[in-house]
């Protein structure tokens, strides 16, 4: 079959659907090209599957603090492994299921199943079928890194993306990589009572960079599991019905192991080289985060496959760029304050600059509060963690935040909701904090900044003059 | 003794100490003085241990998640409801000893203790002592309404203010009044398994003024325990060792009755008529909301005793103003937005405009969302509840709010710095929304005010061009 479309997307993800609804507003001739199973990453073995598992585990570590608060009889609650899974793979198929059931159903022989290969700027070939497309928009996603040697004993190894489809989980676990995934995941299941022995070739966990922050979250999560953090690279060897895992002088017999050392983009098969498209050194192309075109070709890339900012929020936003240009006036864009958060206890969050870019500038400083002290967190047994704010010397204004701490989730929401808007800590200061809130903890670090900073104002810190 | 000073507080509440802080920087010649128990309304009797309370209720009420969660022999847990309180007594000693010990222990012969009184508007009699001030802040607080009638069953009554004290709780418990205390306080004992019976005369629940979130918040309620709304008052009678709570045809017999029925300013001590100030038919003064001054007198009013806004972060903000203006040059102050959260489950906030204030205004429209829905509240098994939030139909101006959804406590914040800066659904939806979060929620919210306006916006809605 030779078809020829206005536009054609390859994949089915998060991006690639919401490429298709700005699509959708201009033409009705279009394709999407799916391989492998319908729904998205983020909905089948990512963001809530794992949301999912965390929230069981923490209701279930919640039982350490029932006696003290005269809840009785804590130590007779027992988990169970397999219904924990069950449970979350019934949350996923409800969310899956509704975001297919959103967008696939309707499209007929507009949704094509196959493997997409370039075979011009404008031509793709799927199986015996070749698509002519006037735009194209690539957003097929990612997967995770797994090393081929370990095939020599794959049952003993999890993916990610596997982890939520096993009818059990063994009482020890091996868990290589400390990242996002694997951090909100080994202590999830830590606090399921499964021993994890967490090996992370960094000395910095859940993608934080901020030593400070670094510093608290380790010392919080080695109360609860063990870590082998920056030493070499773990190597995996079957013994018995066992799994060695060694990394310098260090051992451990586990059941198995759980890899999660990061997700590569899909973009091998798509034969990129094949149409004289410049590849770097990691095999990415070269685009245009405002308008997500690759170099000047009819040719779009949007969400993980761009491996630029692999969130569900920015897969969204990159999908609806690329729609929108590819049935419309280019246009660019103006990307949102970076905001990454972590799922894990207490939540990890980084929003607007990174470290990096701030830690050398004498321009900037970092004020910082330790929610060890923060009263309604105390109320609440959660009371630790830490947040670093990084804040502009000469006026306050807020440029970016690491965090570790209890509701970091919705702190992170407000502190990138502030720089989106360029505001200054002795702006943001005078907003309502409410009484007794987490959100008090962020006037704390608000209060350290001004502290720190020079320029006072006059009047009342917290009340501006009418 | 006589004494003369700069400034004499009357009451070392929140508003009180509040407007210490600011009278030190200018002053040393000032006096505290307090009558009762040193300590903040709030950290005593209010919000600290009504939230140590919930918290408890919360976990102990998660065990009905459990089993289905994969979490065995839920049902073997057992609330000690003796434990229970020790355990709000000690977060509660902890946080008033926290707060006292930062502000009262160093203040030697300027704390004062004893009942004021007005001699003349810059003379208090306090007991034997005479102090003449140049001028004077009243914080004198309130009190919890009580009947005097219930004397004859005294020991059958609890005020708000002594429910922490109590050494156990009866197995059923009468609650008269559902306001913002009764609502948080009774729903929090039900989930600890006492059955409370609450009366209260209104239709309207928690505070809540909009029907749509009334009727959602009253059915999800009705699932936990039996509220008799809109009836007559209740009257107590004692029945053998029980008390007998009648309303209209209803009846019921409890062990004790909680009494809720609101806080009362403590002002008539201070024998203000004394003085020719004028007062109106609640018995209150007139005052001025931006600089806290009682007519043009030499006095202040700052707090709960004023009766305005009855929240610790606006006493802190009354405190810090009549503070300010006694020892500096009178100003002018911009107050804040409103924001009231109520911590029941689900958590009912009320932002910015009334409901009573936009219902009739054709210029302005209702979104509303069902977070019965929301996929992060599925999760964590807590999606229910509803938000309206009223917005200006000329531009989509963020006007007010009124929530009672989870995680309320921080999506009222993000409404209300949303507020306080005059954005519109149109500049709010623009901001990173991570996933999956609570926030989501808040997103579709703007979306449904979005869908209701006739002003649509070019190129694509979340993301601005550059």
């Amino acid at each position: 079959m030779k078809k020829k479309v206005d536009v054609a997307i390859i994949g089915a993800g998060s991006a690639g659907l919401y490429a298709l609804s700005q699509v959708k507003k201009e033409t009705d001739n279009f394709i999407l090209i799916n391989d492998g199973p319908y729904g998205t990453t983020c909905a089948r073995v990512g963001c809530m599957p794992s949301k999912s598992l965390i929230h069981i585990a923490e209701y279930y570590s919640d039982r350490h603090d029932f006696e003290k608060s005269g809840i009785r009889n804590a130590d007779k609650l027992e988990i169970c492994i397999p219904d924990v899974l069950q449970r979350v793979r019934k949350h996923r198929d409800i969310l899956v299921n509704y975001n297919i059931k959103k967008s696939i159903t309707t499209l007929g022989d507009k949704a094509l199943s196959g493997k997409a290969e370039f075979i011009d700027v404008n031509t793709l070939k799927v199986g015996d079928d070749e698509i002519h497309a006037q735009k194209i928009i690539i957003a097929t996603g990612s997967t995770p890194v797994y090393d081929i040697a370990w095939n020599d004993f794959r049952e003993y190894i999890l993916t990610t993306d596997e982890l939520f489809e096993q009818k059990d989980l063994p009482p020890t676990l091996g868990i290589l990589g400390l990242g996002i995934i694997g951090l909100e995941i080994g202590q999830a299941l830590s606090k399921l009572g499964i021993k994890v022995t967490c090996v992370h070739s960094k000395e910095f966990i859940g993608g934080l960079s901020d030593p400070d922050i670094n510093k608290v979250m380790v010392s919080l999560c080695e109360k609860e599991f063990e870590m082998w953090r920056g030493g070499e690279r773990a190597s995996l060897e079957k013994v018995g019905d066992k799994i060695q895992m060694t990394s310098g002088k260090r051992e451990v017999l586990v059941d198995k192991v759980l890899v999660s050392i990061g997700r590569k983009p899909n973009l091998k098969s798509l034969k990129l080289e094949n149409i004289g498209i410049t590849l770097d050194k990691k095999g990415m192309p070269k685009f245009n985060r405002q308008t997500m075109q690759i170099e000047d070709l009819p040719i779009y890339i949007a969400g993980d496959v761009n491996a630029d900012r692999p969130l569900l929020h920015e897969a969204a936003d990159e999908g609806r760029i690329a729609g929108y240009n590819v049935v419309n006036q280019q246009k660019s864009f103006k990307r949102k304050v970076p905001l990454a958060i972590v799922f894990t206890d207490p939540n990890i969050a980084f929003v607007g600059k990174e470290y990096k870019e701030i830690k050398d500038d004498v321009s900037v400083l970092i004020g910082s509060y330790d929610f060890s002290k923060q009263a309604r967190a105390m109320l609440m047994n959660i009371n630790k963690g830490i947040a670093n704010l990084y804040v502009q010397k000469s006026d306050g204004k807020i440029l970016g935040a690491q965090i570790a701490v209890p509701g970091g989730e919705h702190l992170a929401h407000q502190i990138a909701w502030a720089i989106e808007q360029e505001l200054t800590v002795y702006q943001m200061i005078e907003f309502p904090f409410y009484h007794p809130t987490l959100e008090e903890g962020l006037y704390a670090l608000l209060l350290d900044c001004i502290r720190k900073l020079e320029n006072k104002k006059e009047g009342i810190l917290e009340i501006p003059f009418l």
